[in-house]
């Protein structure tokens, strides 16, 4: 194998596989990047069983030559290493040549750079993915959805289910969920399938969906999810992110959902955000991060927290619309500001159905993200 | 006590002065700010005992009334709450009202916050420092002056003096010397004094000057820097840096230095940088950071490094100057590399006695600067 290639090109492909690269595999040839040259292109792999992804950087791109081919061939060369000698090379461009057995040769500008390689031969194969089920969803609203869901999955491994996504298509919507046992994060839209496709318990893990994110472009570009029994494939323009489907059944989280409040509340969402987050700096404190919402008659909200040690935080904040009785609650403030966040809109929806049931947190006029906290049993 | 005060300039201050706060006191009083009011304005002070910082917040600035006091007094607050709740709060002042016996409210915008303080009758007074010896440095030269030696002082507790700066006086030259056995760093400057004044064995832990540089202005004002037996000030605009002078005897390094060099090499800095930063990268992975500089007959050089494991980084650079013997020498990439990074020069020179001797680094054309690196013994 020979080939010269420009360096930036080299480098974001690189920088898009090395996602899958784990620190702690147990398998040799997977702490390595498998390069694969041939007449159109680079082809880069990596992989840690659970993900694989597959980078291309064509020969020619828009009449622009990004490699010279002198010789194809296949190499692994060893990930962290190659990764970081790559970003740093002095020229633009790099001649990567490999000799039997694997001794590969790195040579930009006044550097030359000696890597021990293994043996291609030995890298597994990747998953085959039938195309069967594929569904088309543009690349920033599949970034928001992950967003939306993902940070509120369970980071105990003692039920494995639910530290991924939920992912469900019928009647032409795609859902994902998320749930903790704590809290639940939900986020639905419409889906133009072709022949009524469907598909259930399709669950991720929720790292594996946030190393997809920081490689999802922030563009509305297309990108296709291909179900097959064990593994979703998400393709996007010269890159493959395979991810392995958890075993199990997800629970059926629709129960806890409840449809009819007793008490609801409309309140500017950045004025909410902010009185909670000084409320949440006093309840950190005392390491239980309870904090207090009390609806008073004229119209406003008390939010407040109290650490014997310190003192007390108490905001009062005006509310754009109420209804229903009044009502007292208390929650887990971090959980509220994480939920909160993820929801870019000016008016919040809270719903409640007693202060010993679930909070329900809605962008004001839209039911298509769903927030769920549960609320803390506090002795006032 | 009972004042309104702008929020950004509080802010200001308490970012300075808690600086001086270590999460570790085991001093009570120590974890709190403490607040003096008085019609000239409000006083901030906060101290871990080695450090100890001061600030002041005028009344009125410019014109401008930053400060309305309705009651004179002082109380001591929990610091880490303090710095963080006063930064989130909403509007843009706040007032401070303090109750007895150390009850502090704080109102901005819809916020309340009660706050437990502390007695301010029980915090330790600040060091006296007579103003015999005092002399004036321009912020932005002493800020340069603190990075290029502060970053090689020991981080070893065995010998406490070396892990402080030291600071002589003597000749109108002021210099700043650090050391840690393997390294030294060291830097002058021609200082105008009254009356021939002069110190020696001044001695402040790098940790400390560090805090310093970050609460030093990038300006060219004046810092006056006053001196007593124990303890060293720092005065800026409204601001005192109080540091305890470390215990001890610095040891002579002048004897370190070489005077007169077998080898003479000028380099470009940025090339050279690099190309040790790339040799560097590999030396790390074998956890020796060892790279060996080989001087080739054709006026250039070559640095090197390697791993059994990964292989081998070689780099050839041009040289701009050569005198003296072909050398090949071995040394600590990682403190090279720290020593050309506190030289803002574009061109470097490198002075050799031999493989086994200090190497010196200099800007070219500046004796000002001087950083020393001991080299290894190695095998080839």
């Amino acid at each position: 194998m020979k080939l010269k290639i420009l360096k930036s090109y080299l480098n974001e492909s690189i920088q898009h596989v090395s996602k899958a690269i784990s620190s702690r595999t147990t398998i040799p040839i997977l702490s390595g990047i498998k390069l694969d040259a041939s007449p159109n292109g680079l082809t880069l792999t990596a992989s840690d069983t659970d993900i694989s992804i597959q980078s291309f950087i064509p020969a020619e791109t828009d009449g622009k030559q990004i490699i010279q081919l002198s010789e194809k061939g296949s190499i692994v060369l060893p990930a962290k290493f190659f990764v970081e000698i790559i970003r740093k090379l002095p020229a633009e461009d790099v001649e990567i040549e490999v000799r039997p057995p694997f001794q590969a040769t790195l040579r930009s500008g006044t550097s030359e750079i000696q890597m021990v390689g293994l043996d291609p031969e030995e890298y597994p194969h990747l998953p085959k993915v039938e195309e069967r089920k594929v569904i088309s969803i543009a690349s920033d609203l599949l970034k928001t959805m992950i967003r939306q869901t993902s940070f509120a999955v369970s980071t105990s491994e003692t039920t494995p289910i639910l530290t991924g996504v939920l992912w469900t298509l019928t009647n032409n919507e795609l859902k994902l969920v998320s749930c903790d046992r704590h809290r639940l994060a939900q986020r639905e839209t419409p889906m133009e399938t072709v022949g009524e496709q469907q598909f259930g318990n399709i669950v991720i893990s929720g790292k594996t969906l946030n190393e997809l994110n920081k490689i999802l472009p922030d563009q509305n570009t297309l990108v296709d999810i291909v179900v097959s029994d064990n593994q979703v494939l998400f393709k996007l323009d010269n890159l493959l992110f395979y991810s392995r489907i958890l075993d199990g059944t997800y629970p059926d989280t629709s129960k806890l959902i409840p449809q009819n409040f007793q008490t609801e509340l409309v309140l500017n969402t950045k004025q909410l955000v902010d009185s909670i987050d000084r409320a949440y700096l006093l309840s950190r404190e005392d390491k239980t991060n309870i904090v207090k919402l009390v609806m008073q008659d004229q119209g406003s909200v008390e939010i407040s927290s109290s650490s014997t040690e310190l003192g007390k935080v108490t905001e009062t904040i005006p509310v754009s619309r109420v209804s229903g009785d009044l009502l007292r609650i208390s929650f887990n403030s971090k959980y509220m500001l994480d939920a909160l966040k993820v929801i870019d809109s000016e008016q919040i929806h809270l719903g409640f159905t007693g202060s010993m049931s679930p909070i329900i947190i809605q962008p004001e006029g839209d039911t298509k993200i769903l927030q769920l906290i549960l609320p803390y049993r506090t002795t006032n």
